[in-house]
């Protein structure tokens, strides 16, 4: 239970005072000031994370965490539960979604159990961090003990400290799990105050009377659990060990001052929980993509952010987060490799 | 001149016929159908243009086409004329920001000189195809010849075709030139006729009296110039000599079946005058972003269209193309190289 406190004791703000400097060279190279927007705004970000003026991009890792929710025995899903192993073999033999954008963009990516209802231990190639296999059915009682839920967030905190050591310097989340719009739902209606229909959209892509049943469930699983004490009294309660996993990845990456590329909505759930242990957090996220789902879209009015793709993409995975960690490196090589208006002999504007 | 004729006659519209299998194709990879987004949308117009339900990504090939502009003297822009050829100079050194994008995605860059006011004869590692030195000031008549306008498409054309035969399977517009949002203005007000103040910003970075003085400048040209017969008289009354080339790239582009990568606002400009001059043209294009420029909003609520990215940009040069054709290129990626369901033993969903 140490490293969880730990690392939330660690945790301090980016470093403000070479914002000045970072923002000189970024008017020093050969375009007019702020023309790359979001790309200059990123590349400034990202050394604030870091600490420097010059930074450097190493290399790019995500993570997709796996588990089993209880609540899909509601009938939550579109798809069966025993798809979440099927994807984790899937994943593993490099034919998801999430493998193809890894691959192209030259990110490594591991896969890891913990939390899948099966049996995945001889499966090669994949972590094996199992907490517990799935959560139990958060409408009768707490998904997880809390225990269980700091145990998932120390697997993400781990691996993020091991990446760093292996030389990343940019991390990505990610997740496989049936059924797990269900709690991300749950926990932005928990920790951001909001009606659980504002929050609630179609996951994998579920019909009307579905939908319904959707919102209905996530409200019981509300009501027997209430009150909440706090985000991790949240997160065990009616979250998922995925997207406990992945707040730890979050929370790791900001003890460490590496920047997390936050996927989709799943993710962000995992992400708004580490933001409410420790208010720094936020500030070493980028957030990929506005997912298709509903309650994304009111997550980034609330927090006045803007993420950084639009594609109306809904898969998760990590998918969102591996094209917008592109992004984020091509950010770095503009303030890294362009031409400064001295350098290359170009006259400068007039402001 | 023929070339320019033969060029429009020949271009076809993309081959529908194969969609649904296409279609069929997608929904076979393991992830709920639709979940990807513009991805699979992307995926499936590629395929749609170049005839075949087992695409394949080529070589990426940008073209950056630099040229002057007559209405620089109207004060227009927030830097002095000579920048043109000193940003001529830089790109073809490697130093900026295209340049960085481009190697980034791995795309080929090519920087064509098709009209700057300055003689780059003796210059190495750029593409000669000067048509003429600059365009004449719009506001005191047309910026150039009707022949001049037609050579400077063919210069396009022709690249294009290159290209395609030395293997490159998408291609990326882009621009350099002083100026030339103003005349990308005049020409989205003509061929959209649309006021002038809705499709006029302000490029650059100008300042209030700047930007109500460009307002002027480019009402001033279209009134001198009118009436417009059509696109290609607009072009050469008040376009450019590197919105010319844009256009002959996409016109090319659109012949040979190759698909083309949009860059911004003046791109778009190019790609307006080529949509106009042939209906089929507007399927072959990939809009790469929503640049800040603020007429380039209106063109694409104007259209319907969504742009792939939306990052806050406004360089131009190619590089919002740079970044969209990656995205481009993972969608394909997605396309090829995820297993199906039945490949992976993945259980399907209910629709």
């Amino acid at each position: 239970m140490a490293l969880m406190k730990e690392t939330l004791e660690g945790i301090t703000p980016v470093v403000r005072t070479i914002e000045e400097k970072v923002q000189q060279h970024l008017d020093s190279l050969t375009k007019p000031r702020g023309s790359l927007g979001r790309l200059e705004e990123i590349a400034k970000q990202y050394c604030l994370i870091t600490g420097t003026d010059r930074p450097h991009m190493g290399k790019k890792h995500i993570f997709t965490f796996a588990g089993d929710h209880g609540v899909a025995e509601e009938g939550v899903s579109a798809f069966p539960k025993e798809v979440t192993l099927q994807m984790v073999k899937n994943m593993v033999s490099g034919g998801a979604a999430v493998c193809v954008l890894a691959r192209h963009v030259g990110a490594a990516l591991s896969i890891v159990d913990v939390g899948v209802d099966g049996d995945l231990s001889g499966m090669e190639g994949l972590i094996h961090k199992k907490v517990r296999s799935g959560t139990a059915n958060m409408t009768r009682g707490p998904a997880m003990s809390p225990e269980e839920a700091e145990r998932a967030i120390e697997v993400g905190i781990e691996l993020a400290h091991k990446a760093k050591k292996e030389g990343a310097t940019l991390l990505g989340t990610g997740e496989m799990g049936i059924g797990n719009t269900t709690p991300s739902s749950a926990l932005f209606s928990v920790l951001l105050d909001l009606p659980v229909e504002d929050v609630t959209g179609r996951g994998t892509g579920v019909d009307d009377e579905t939908y319904r049943r959707k919102i209905d469930v996530i409200k019981r699983a509300i009501s027997v659990n209430s009150p909440f004490d706090g985000a991790l009294d949240a997160l065990a309660k009616v979250g998922g060990l995925e997207i406990a996993a992945i707040a730890g990845l979050v929370l790791g990456g900001a003890r460490e001052k590496v920047a997390v590329v936050v996927d989709g909505f799943i993710s962000t759930a995992g992400a708004l929980v580490a933001m409410n242990m420790c208010e720094h957090v936020r500030d070493y996220l980028f957030f990929s993509h506005r997912s298709e789902e509903k309650g994304h879209r009111v997550f980034f009015e609330k927090l006045g952010v803007k993420p950084i793709l639009d594609l109306n993409m809904r898969l998760g995975e990590g998918t969102g987060a591996a094209l917008a960690m592109d992004v984020v490196e091509a950010s770095l090589k503009i303030y890294n490799e362009m031409a400064t208006f001295h350098s290359a002999g170009v006259s400068e504007g007039v402001d």
